[in-house]
């Protein structure tokens, strides 16, 4: 299914202050709006994902799946600054008809929050029934839910964070230090920083796992010890197959940015209070990039919010691969609340 | 205090079939050998150290130290491979009479014991009283174990491996990725990839530390989040000002080659046996690269073995860091040791 575009012929301001001539949303939408418009499910994609949510998030979305589209309407857009179809670095911009590459603005989790808005509106949407996202796709989902504040009935937020961590920081720095190692990032060019982005997913791909992934899923080869390593540029291949280093410096620059914090007050735990949406927050056990304890704060500090915990041996990855307990855990959470409601009734 | 040379005017033949036509070993001595030769410690260092342990490990080595140099004589020789004045890629091929760079042979955890092995005989050390290194110098140290079956009375193995895992090796090829990914380290020259060598210092660090220690020593800027990213551009420069990206490339293939079953049958387990040493091994609970489960291993497995545990912040790189409590745990190992023997003799 390919996707759908919304032009928006105006300006797009930043919180940087810069802004941008035009702006271009690449969205998918399963299934169709009830009549009451009360059946949106709206998904907030993660770093390198795209909007096809029903290729990606399989055994959650999908015909036979809790979010199938004979009962939810599915909106998932590409976020802005990536590379599928939303405006972002390989875009034209339109006032030197040149691509963007790393003249691109650097944006923040708040620029990608206010796109998907631009789309809510566009699609006439009032009331989303869940908003959900995975950890960068969380951090949208947190922040969209700050900046309008009825966005959603259900907020759904899975191995993500309030505010970027000093260690996520520093694992995204590393991988723009690789990318910025590769000189041809500065070529402005399509493959500019190519090889850079290989070893950059290599590195991500570390913060995604664990030692037990590897040692679990790794049968190496007992005397050259290279199947790991293999694996390794496998990995960041593929990424620069389908990828571009310069959305992928400016999406972790997005990433770094986040804290829900600045300019509300600088509490967050104050901030997480304004959350009004019911909702359920999942950690994964064995996440490193986005440990427990960052789910467990959320959780903590959202007045209408459930903690649930999913284990997995790979580690963040987990959030796209154990379907199966997200299922679970999201229809026990409906299910509370459902209940909830039948016991005001009575 | 300036390094010693040992130069070694034969081939010396590698692992890999493949001979460099000389070796040079650049040594650091303290104290003196006593009358009985029995008072030696030797030190064997991890991947970007040298061979003043006196500067590098203080708190452990030093005048007022556990190993001072009035009891001990401390030899610690720099590892084949690097770059602080034992042969290494920065050297003279003395075939082409110009430097190695990226043409210096692979090399292997055997090559480097062999190199120390050298030093050993031409110092005229029948016995080592206490054989120590941590991380790549534990790895160095376990080999010539099982090189030199008689080489220690006592070997101390701290923060390391049998064997080198999938995500060591994986964490490894990642920074070889980021230091290929800038293309002047196949200049072949002094500076060639000294950028990479940035980035790759950068995801090193990730692996020597955890989320716990970011969060605890960093006080992130609120606004700009910018603190963690710089921290790790600082490391990187700090490396890159000290060390260089031929040597690193090298001993971490080397550091990925280390299995100590290699041609000896393919039974860690039975391999470890065959060591002969007292011996102590010491695992950080926090190091997230060579986690306890790889000590514990060890320990369980060489006969005369106690295993013993170090808390730290800091988590791999609490090695260098947590002194006094290697100084606790090894002075209690002394002890339970000549106990052992009183009890015997009584």
């Amino acid at each position: 299914m390919s996707h759908k575009l919304l032009v928006h012929n105006k300006r797009f301001l930043l919180e940087s202050g810069l802004s941008l001539p035009k702006l271009e949303i690449a969205y998918h939408t399963f299934g169709k709006l009830n009549a009451e418009k009360s059946n949106v499910v709206w998904v907030a994609h993660a770093l390198t994902a795209n909007s096809n949510v029903f290729d990606w998030w399989q055994g959650l979305f999908g015909i036979n799946e809790l979010f199938n589209p004979d009962e939810y309407f599915v909106v998932c857009a590409n976020n802005l600054g990536s590379c599928y179809g939303t405006t972002g670095p390989l875009s034209i911009n339109p006032d030197t008809n040149q691509p963007w590459y790393a003249y691109f603005p650097e944006i923040t989790t708040k620029d990608m929050a206010n796109a998907l808005q631009l789309l809510k509106e566009h699609l006439g949407i009032e009331k989303i029934h869940t908003l959900i996202g995975g950890s960068q796709g969380g951090q949208i989902a947190l922040e969209w839910s700050l900046l309008q504040k009825d966005i959603s009935e259900h907020l759904i937020l899975i191995a993500t964070n309030a505010q970027h961590s000093s260690w996520g920081i520093a694992f995204n720095e590393s991988q723009r230090l690789a990318i910025k190692a590769d000189r041809t990032y500065f070529s402005n060019s399509p493959q500019g920083g190519a090889k850079g982005l290989k070893a950059a997913r290599s590195i991500a791909l570390l913060s995604y796992r664990s030692y037990d992934t590897y040692q679990n899923t790794q049968s190496s080869d007992k005397y050259s010890n290279n199947y790991a390593a293999s694996y390794q540029r496998y990995q960041g291949e593929k990424l620069v197959n389908r990828f571009n280093a310069y959305a992928y410096v400016r999406l972790s620059e997005a990433m770094d940015s986040h804290n829900i914090s600045k300019n509300r007050g600088d509490n967050v735990v104050n901030v997480l209070k304004a959350i009004k949406a019911k909702t359920l927050v999942i950690g994964l056990k064995t996440d490193i990039l986005f440990p427990t304890s960052e789910q467990r704060f959320i959780a903590n500090n959202i007045k209408d919010s459930v903690y649930s915990e999913i284990d997995s041996l790979y580690g963040h990855d987990g959030f796209l691969i154990e379907t199966k307990q997200l299922t679970e855990h999201i229809k026990q959470f409906y299910q509370s609340n459902t209940i909830k409601i039948n016991e005001a009734v009575i």
